[in-house]
């Protein structure tokens, strides 16, 4: 029943057109003719994603030598006094958005044939000959997007909220290439858990729901052979799933695919993508100890599978002992929030099934759920301090009370008062994501604090808009806003998809339980 | 009467195909998938001018970065040690062929925009990410030229002389391109002083007949607006002479198409330029001083034209007080061998006129000649010391006796006896470049001495072949084989037009007078 081939050729018919606007720089030209060692800062306004195509000429004699160029593409100014040669971080450095490259014939123009994602981009002359001058007469970009911008309706709201909802938006739009890009300066593939995100974001601004479904069938069109959704994959030069295998991310694809069905009403798909989704179900009880009905505490076989696909500082950086990845924090136990998680989305594909009629089944789930979240109160609750907690360690995290928030594990009261309790713990575990802070506010929202939601979303997103943000971070630390955890902000995604979602709650995406 | 547009029409009918072949490497080949850092040496066997693909794919997981590569595209293997970083020169350093460049999908067949000149390529990984390993699994060059290789006969002689023969033949072979190149690798254009001895050798040896009358028919219509020839031209974007005039460069003009007319028995052609032939004659008198009937030492006028079109750094290191090049050696005094090389080509004007059956204005031409042989040999000859000498510091040199010796200024023996007293004359200004060593061959054979002329011939040219030349290079001093005017063999041109006379001399194109 290997129904990959038919999922990816759903998919492939969902391929949206790409809509091209033609954009030219707001400031940086004119400019004078330029000599060796000269450079020009082009700023485009805005972040885009395009191909960039500038029309060169020469003042002075008829050129005699090759003009030899580096060209530096920045999503923020922060990345414009960050050099290659200067970066030693673990991420490779083939990211960094810089080319050199020749000019064998003048006047010309020079169409670039990678895509790049930036607002600025600076043109320095590495060589050019005595006898003339390089002049940068015009420069275009062709900046372009799967968003459809007339889909949009318009935001009302204050002046702080419509001015980080344009920043959401930007922030989406700019991800809504072919898929939805994760980033599209780094890492430019699909990934589950920032698809979900995107997808809820999506439905309350452009409504890309084809965009969505075509996501939802790469998904599936890439799983392994046992049926296991990678955490993310790759369409070019064909569909392939990254040997990257997250246990909360394939569940998460049950609460899309739930999403989904719900927004859409298309039951056909959801009837469809039914079986994949359920799958991860099945695939998920290799996480749990029979006996405690827990997830154990690092999981020694996604362990195995994950060391596979990394090299050895990848190892020491970013792989821990669970199958789950819940947050960047490396130090985060992730036990219990990754019970919290399978309990979020075995409702969700109860929902799911509610949905679709489907009933076979959903006593057996309705079940565990019941077990697993006595088990959770039982086991991980610890009812003197109001908090769960996780592993062995029994560490208190964020992390942990957010997602027995969204589990709906404790009554309302009770939930509220870990989330009360772990601000007032200076030892928590803290959150570093803008993916764990959407889930921070969207419990807020849950649990019917609005008011709450609203001030932690406006403070933690405004914070990057102060900065001057055009889009919306993959990591932000209000703390330490120059923070990268890559050793250098030229590597870093200043438009990810994960961080995009106040769009969703400022244009009321949000539900209390 | 400005017949330019017409004569740009006829060079662009001329236009040859280029004839392609396909080139792998002869060794690098299979060779394991690249870390960072790694790199890898392709050998293509010989020199060659074209096009690479690399055929890349990897060797690991599915890449999850871009891959940023170096290639260094190299003539000779001195090259390969020397860097951009560390080249300091005053010739553009945007010459040097080495790219950067990013790699988005694997496998992928790379094909390089840019045309090279090279027979050692290396691929540098700059960076590729912990999960992959590039691996080239394939590399081939389109390697392009005009000459027409059924043309070429098979050489007779010595094993050192066929040796040399076959390294000459391949540097005209590289440099017949869409005209004859001066450099493949660097400078890519068309000078008259270098397509005369390409011209000659091609006669000998590919019979390019029609490239060379496409050439003097692109510098009949890149002429200025007084009718005088540039020293160079471009052809891309479209045809224009360089701001750069040499005398002798101009007057060899006549001698180049005097060459094609008695070689091919192109009447008509002959016809067509005979009037930019006798121009630059008529031009020429700007540089003779009326009353002494000699060459100016220290052309004013030429100075000023030639100065406009340089920077300062080339002013300093490369104009000098005459309108004559003659020679690579800046120290040296061009006066004498000005006033030959107008004899010389004034000489070659009435052979033009002979073959054309022109007597008009032929009388007067014979008698300048009578009157400014005349002069040299009263006023340039030091009777005493059987020598010419030039300027007003009487400066002995090499290029000034070859000059006379070519221009039949005195009798044979006193004509050897001036060749064989410079050689003693341990400060006499030395000759440095091919293109002057070859009219030092080129007399001594006019002057009935082919055993001499052989022999310094396959010393000079054969220094090279035992360095391991596939090309014969721009310069190249015994003494000091490692030396670059540049700074640097980065930027030298190990495949050189003027260079490649050997072929034609030992195919017996010299003739006595």
């Amino acid at each position: 029943m290997d129904r990959r081939k038919e999922y990816l050729e759903k998919a492939d018919l969902l391929k949206p057109a790409l809509r091209v606007e033609r954009v030219r720089p707001v400031a940086g030209l004119p400019a004078e003719p330029m000599a060796e060692g000269d450079s020009l800062l082009l700023d485009f306004g805005n972040h885009h994603v395009g191909h960039v195509t500038l029309k060169l000429n020469y003042a002075g004699s008829h050129p005699d030598a090759p003009v030899w160029l580096r060209l530096k593409f920045c999503e923020s100014p922060r990345e414009l006094n960050e050099t290659v040669e200067g970066y030693k971080g673990w991420i490779s450095k083939g990211w960094i958005q810089e080319e050199q490259l020749h000019i064998d014939v003048l006047p010309c123009e020079l169409s670039l044939p990678r895509r790049y994602a930036f607002r600025y981009l600076r043109v320095e002359v590495l060589a050019v000959s005595l006898k003339f001058r390089l002049a940068v007469e015009d420069a275009w970009l062709d900046s372009t997007t799967s968003a459809d911008d007339g889909a949009l309706a318009p935001f009302e709201g204050t002046p702080e909220e419509a001015a980080i909802d344009r920043v959401a938006v930007r922030t989406l739009r700019s991800c809504m290439q072919d898929f939805f890009e994760d980033g599209p300066k780094r890492d430019r593939r699909l990934w589950l858990g920032d698809l979900r995100l995107q997808a809820l974001t999506s439905y309350a601004t452009f409504h890309g729901d084809d965009l969505v479904k075509r996501c939802l069938y790469l998904f599936a069109a890439a799983a392994g052979d046992d049926g296991q959704l990678t955490a993310c994959l790759f369409t070019e030069p064909k569909l392939e799933g990254d040997d990257n295998w997250m246990a909360d991310y394939a569940l998460l694809f049950i609460s899309t695919l739930k999403d989904y069905v719900a927004h859409t009403g298309d039951l056909e798909t959801g009837r469809d993508l039914l079986p994949v989704a359920l799958r991860q179900l099945e695939l998920s009880e290799s996480y749990f100890d029979p006996q405690t009905q827990l997830v154990r505490d690092g999981d020694a076989k996604s362990l195995t599978r994950r060391q596979q696909s990394k090299g050895p500082e990848n190892q020491a950086n970013m792989v821990d002992q669970s199958a789950f990845f819940i947050d960047w924090n490396l130090t985060l136990n992730k036990q219990a929030a990754g019970q919290a998680v399978w309990i979020y989305c075995t409702r969700d594909a109860l929902r799911l099934m509610a949905l679709l009629h489907e009933t076979d089944g959903a006593e057996a789930l309705r079940q565990r759920i019941e077990a697993r979240s006595a088990a959770a109160v039982a086991r991980l609750y610890d009812g003197e301090r109001g908090l769960f907690v996780s592993g062995t360690d029994r560490q208190v995290s964020w992390a942990s009370q957010v997602w027995f928030a969204l589990a709906d594990v404790l009554p309302r009261e009770d939930a509220l008062r870990a989330l009360e309790n772990v601000a007032l713990d200076g030892e928590a575990a803290i959150m570093v994501s803008p993916y764990m802070m959407h889930h921070y506010v969207d419990a807020l929202y849950h649990l019917g604090c609005p008011e709450k939601a609203h001030q932690v979303m406006m403070d933690y997103w405004g914070g990057m808009v102060r900065l001057g943000a055009d889009t919306f971070f993959e990591l932000y630390n209000p703390a330490n806003p120059d923070e990268s955890p890559y050793g250098s902000p030229i590597v870093n995604s200043y438009c990810h998809a994960w961080s995009c979602t106040p769009a969703y709650f400022l244009r009321g995406g949000a539900k209390e339980r």
